[in-house]
């Protein structure tokens, strides 16, 4: 394990994110409304942490109710990516894709939500990281594990299932 | 969610487990060697704790060298386990099996580590609900995610990808 795979201190969290899929368009929400966001101003799906003694699918399912008012079916539970940063805490984030679901989408108090067809992701402002997981989520490629290591905003090191991609 | 489905504060640990496999057999460790084992006695797979930064591959690759002196190759991710208990820390298991390894094993200091013939598997001592994962891994089945939780050692509840089993 080179250096630079892991941090001093043992501080995690653990998260979930999922892309909710509606003919060809996932919704997406523009953090811009939340404080202290490591996320601010980017794009990224719907999730949030873990609370006590949660499942994955227990918290995506309460994180995509409060964030959105969606109730969601039919989850396919996708991946696992593992973010290392020299800023913040290690976090494990369960990543699912879903596209059966009932409600309409809410306001919210986090971010803006908005269907954005999938051809068009990549012109949003996002870790660059999550490029990777997306195409995976592209394919129809059997659940997978990531792991992201960033210094600040840069992207130094990913490997997928135990070996170094980039 | 059910007051059963969770616990008072967020304490929670994140670990491995393996079942190395050869010729219908797997590489189980009896736990009679290390103190404060909450699986003392018991009879399950090789693993640990995560250590700060790693991923799931890294952690199960270094607690194998450790525990076995095995190197693994050609890991298969299978699923996690969500054990919520009344006297334990929440913990999130991520269980992997292997058939490619390299290496003999050797003496571990936390139990004793023998082959034991998958149809003999359920005449040892172990949690009641690791027979619902061994089963599940008996199977072709994707990746899953399995909740359990425990009274003392009663499984008192059981969910896979979210619905309820037990």
């Amino acid at each position: 394990m080179s250096p630079a795979f892991s941090v001093p201190g043992g501080a995690m969290k653990l998260t979930t994110l999922c892309y909710i899929e509606r003919g060809g368009e996932y919704l997406m929400m523009h953090r811009v409304l939340k404080e202290n966001d490591c996320n601010h101003d980017k794009w990224i799906g719907i999730g949030g942490k873990f609370e006590p003694g949660e499942s994955p699918h227990e918290c995506i399912r309460r994180e995509a109710m409060e964030e959105t008012g969606l109730r969601l079916g039919g989850l396919r539970f996708r991946g696992i990516v593992t973010f290392v940063s020299d800023e913040w805490e290690t976090e494990y984030m369960h990543l699912f894709t879903c596209s059966e679901f009932s409600g309409e989408p809410r306001e919210c108090s986090e971010g803006v939500l908005e269907w954005i067809p999938k051809a068009r992701l990549m012109e949003l402002p996002m870790w660059e990281g999550d490029a990777i997981f997306l195409r995976l989520l592209d394919t129809d490629r059997p659940f997978f594990s990531l792991k992201l290591v960033y210094r600040g905003e840069a992207l130094v090191c990913a490997e997928l299932d135990g070996e170094r991609i980039r």
